[in-house]
């Protein structure tokens, strides 16, 4: 009757979408930490998952289990729904491509939910500059060099799809050029510990006017090329002309920030007050989501752009609650968002639609347009050059947002597979280099977690000290054989420092540390005590968890550092519980992770 | 290429697919939570909003709409991939069913993680006897009802389907009478604040039993249909005999149960260590979960089988931190499950499909068997007979687990509509009365919140009082007119208490109160203050928020019970905080619900 009915989707082809979800989901995790470990943003491990099981590597390899892990269309020539192997691939990949239209509205609603309208206003004259200058100059560029590239060496040369007109295709490569990955850089100045300064404000607002603008631009530009597409006017208003279509999306952006914003705000606590919670609110945003999906869909321009602007509207209330958008972020960004990167790189040979032409042409017009717009944008308004220069190198940062812009202009043959390529790589590179760039620049150091500097060579599950005297001589010879010093010398330090000032914290910490002159790495050694040990502390509890800290006698910041790397790391009472009770060194890091991840959001 | 590609998803599916995902969820959340209002499950509202817009009443008023939303499969006669308006409906139908899938794998997964392995150990001989007694005599009469009407009224009459033949159809029908419904009965003990009591873990151990005797038992019914179904058995094993594939499936569950359960809990710790908390740890149970559905499905059975156990074996591993199985809880419970709940009632019309024969028979079966089976285990281990009436009806809860199985045994064509309509009905109605009944029979009272009990009449966002006596006479008159009793009387007697024993207790709350003689149903009033009243507290703090209890002076329970809501609902400090600055009852109520259902979880 439902869903094993004859002609319906077949057991077959349950097992083949729920295996080639897993395996793309699972893929595009495990790349995704990765690149997070190298210290680099995990879009970057995501996409090549996509790479290494698609086109590019995994179907150069073994074609059939491509072809059967991710199938293509069935032949419309050939079958009809039957029960041969065709209408087994079609259905799948039909369920597939409609789960990554979900996965990418909802990604979107996510993005959409992070820009805070308020401090847009707030930054005001600066955001504006920066952010005007910083598309102008971009968009001018990428615009006029599509234009002279179409003139030179021809459109296809120049990256132009089958379907495009030149100036919807150099509209487009304009919008592409000037928008800012709002998560990428949010990403990034978090990092830099910088995410609430005056210069991380700035860039924030500044990208999201830059992504108000661009998404609204593009809408426009699909709307002129899917009002010239026949077979897309099925329901919707496309039988108009493109200044129908314009119409609808500025009047639905119009009604949603003013009308939508209110109704919105004065439903949530109504919202909240009255259904199980968080879940009723939960559906709530993904319901108005879907509906906003489905209206510009339906107008003309993609769904992504409804999901995107409900996602700000309600983004902007102030009812909605940490945690309710804390379950809704984990579970996208973790689940439907690695999907779609992992997809987007599916179904495009790499290498052999790598264009070097286009690949140069289109790096060096967004970084150099970028770069420069942002930075006199700064300038203008009387930033200092050091801070003008950060400004420009951050908003350089590309990534999720042209890569989707990408994407669809692929899918409207607005663009070729080879361009497609180059903003793909474009977008990647320029997530690369921000953030060392801007921590050189600024002398800002990156903010670091306990569990990233501790190791199980210097970690004692069970200290059998009982006094702080004996626990201090059992974890100084680690930290000695660490930095290689004397094990006898730097006990007598560490414990005549200890004498001075004893350094049990309060909730059963205790600090005990020394600073070694010359010391080019400073040193964490961990041991855990079951039943406590005296170290004078102000809530006169007994340590359980005693991290010895080794700091350079030289650096007035390392030993601060330190102390406030186990302050977070240890903040949380359930941290602290996990940490004391845990029985290996695999369990002990998760205890922090845990928690240090938490802090940081 | 790739979403917008001739032949394949097009503008309007996707307009369509969205617009029918979002109706879908979001009747089904209104109704689950009107039905949450009138203190029924959820999960009957969600299938009441299926039946509102499908077969049953929206396709009898406007069938072109329902045809619009909930497309039918094209006729394969009739077209093969076009532009025409029947592939554009069979493309929307293939993906939602494949989402459905991925709903009830997913539901299953989660219902999986509820099931405490540890805790059925620990009840062992009481929980084996409740569990054993109370399977084997509704499935023996069911399994006997099935033969009888088989013989007496036909098969057709009885609810067998077209495909089935008797004996799989009797194995199913007893199944479908002996498995208890854990969510359910999981969320009535709760609600009677029952859950960590001996009784409680002794039904939830219980039906933990049935439950996995009973999925395991229908996966072999399954299997017994579906190697008789050539269609079926393209990928896998299906070629063997129905042995192979029960080997198979008790293969799955012991390697999973001992295997993979080690494998789980040893890898947890390194995921969560070595990941983006808590977005790794998801992903890595959803890709479990995932590869475990596809390899029950390729086995024969179903795909949420493999769900299933892969729900058990993560859950039993302590590792597994409640923040990570809330988010995936919230995010499935809220999302997907209401959307296939709803879906469940769709397609079939339960007016046309209403057999009064079947749905008392079902009804009694499933509830005389139950009710006396577990009853007789109960009584046998030497539970007294109040303890083993409640044990009964409690074990007497069906729901999802009974819907979930006659949604598969009406696809595979094992029962028919009047059958499947039986059945959900039974569900439902079993899933009403256990509650109150349990709540009579045990004298317990459903534990309430503070937010069921206020009213916008009895609350004041701004008192204006400066002292206790100013605050306690701006808010008795409220309480007064609430009972109907002398507003003077009432204030003497509340400040008289108050001037004994001072009712400020810390962190900013104050609780007067007074007990009035012959008070039917106690009070509450709220008053909130910005600059704060002394209330004489504890921690010397002002009171902000201060609530006015009225109990009956003959109950010794209502003040005990009013306190403890007070204290529950303001525990947390962002509740207080909330509460305090709301400017409206309604902010003020969602601040109390927030932390109410956090609590309650």
């Amino acid at each position: 009757m439902f869903i094993l009915a004859a002609g319906a989707v077949s057991a077959t082809e349950i097992t083949v979408f729920l295996l080639s979800f897993g395996v793309l989901l699972g893929m595009a995790r495990l790349f995704g930490e990765i690149a997070r470990k190298l210290g680099q943003p995990t879009v970057l491990g995501e996409i090549l998952a996509g790479v290494v099981l698609g086109q590019t590597v995994l179907a150069y390899f073994s074609p059939e289990l491509y072809g059967f892990l991710f199938p293509s269309y069935a032949d419309p020539a050939s079958s009809a729904n039957g029960a041969d192997g065709a209408v087994v691939y079609s259905n799948v990949r039909v369920a597939f491509d409609m789960f990554l239209v979900l996965c990418v509205a909802f990604l979107l609603l996510v993005a959409g939910l992070e820009v805070d309208l308020s401090s847009v206003w707030r930054q005001g004259k600066a955001a504006a500059s920066v952010s005007i200058a910083g598309m102008v100059i971009p968009f001018a560029l990428g615009f006029g060099a599509c234009y002279a590239a179409g003139l030179t060496v021809g459109p296809e040369a120049a990256g132009m799809g089958a379907d495009a007109d030149a100036l919807a295709f150099a509209l487009f490569v304009g919008i592409a050029m000037s928008i800012t990955a709002l998560p990428v850089i949010a990403k990034i100045l978090m990092d830099l510990n910088m995410l609430k300064s005056d210069l991380g404000m700035l860039v924030m607002s500044s990208a999201m006017v830059n992504d108000l603008i661009g998404w609204i631009g593009f809408a426009i530009v699909l709307a002129m090329i899917s009002v010239s597409d026949p077979t897309e006017a099925v329901v919707g208003p496309g039988a108009g002309s493109v200044v129908w279509t314009i119409v609808l999306t500025l009047g639905f952006v119009g009604g949603m920030l003013t009308i939508g914003r209110v109704l919105v705000h004065r439903s949530l606590p109504y919202v909240q007050a009255n259904t199980a919670w968080p879940g009723g609110t939960i559906a709530f945003v993904l319901v108005i989501a879907l509906f906003a999906a489905a209206l510009t869909e339906w107008i003309g321009i993609h769904s992504i752009f409804g999901a995107f602007i409900a996602g700000v509207v309600i983004g902007d209330s102030a009812h909605l609650k940490e945690r309710t958008r804390d379950t809704i972020e984990q579970f996208i960004t973790n689940i439907f968002a690695p999907v779609f990167f992992a997809s987007i790189a599916l179904r495009v040979n790499f290498v052999a639609e790598f264009d070097l032409f286009l690949v140069v042409g289109v790096l060096t017009i967004a970084i150099i347009g970028k770069l420069f717009g942002c930075y006199l944008g700064a300038k203008l308004v009387g930033m200092g050059p050091r801070e003008s220069w950060a400004t420009g190198f951050g908003m350089c940062a590309r990534g999720a947002m042209e890569i989707i812009l990408g994407q669809l202009a692929l899918e409207a043959e607005l663009i070729t597979e080879p361009m497609f390529v180059a903003i793909v790589i474009m977008a990647l590179v320029t997530s690369l280099f921000p953030g060392p760039v801007m921590q050189w620049l600024l002398g800002q150091k990156q903010r670091r977690n306990l569990a990233d500097v501790i190791a199980d060579k210097r970690y004692i599950p069970r200290l059998s000290a009982s006094t702080a005297t004996e626990a201090i001589r059992e974890l100084t010879p680690l930290a000695a054989a660490a930095i290689g010093h004397d094990a006898d010398e730097l006990t007598k330090s560490v414990l005549r420092r200890e004498r001075i000032v004893p350094t049990g914290l309060e909730h059963g910490l205790a600090v005990p540390h020394a600073a070694v002159p010359g010391l080019k790495k400073p040193t964490v050694v961990i041991g855990v005590s079951e039943h406590g040990v005296d170290f004078n502390s102000r809530d006169g509890e007994p340590a359980h968890i005693i991290c010895l800290l080794i700091s350079s006698a030289e650096s007035q910041t390392d030993q601060i550092e330190l102390l406030d790397m186990v302050a977070r790391a240890f903040a949380d009472e359930q941290a602290r519980d996990a940490a004391r009770w845990a029985g290996t060194f695999t369990e002990f890091k998760a205890a922090l992770t845990v928690h240090t991840t938490k802090a940081a959001h």
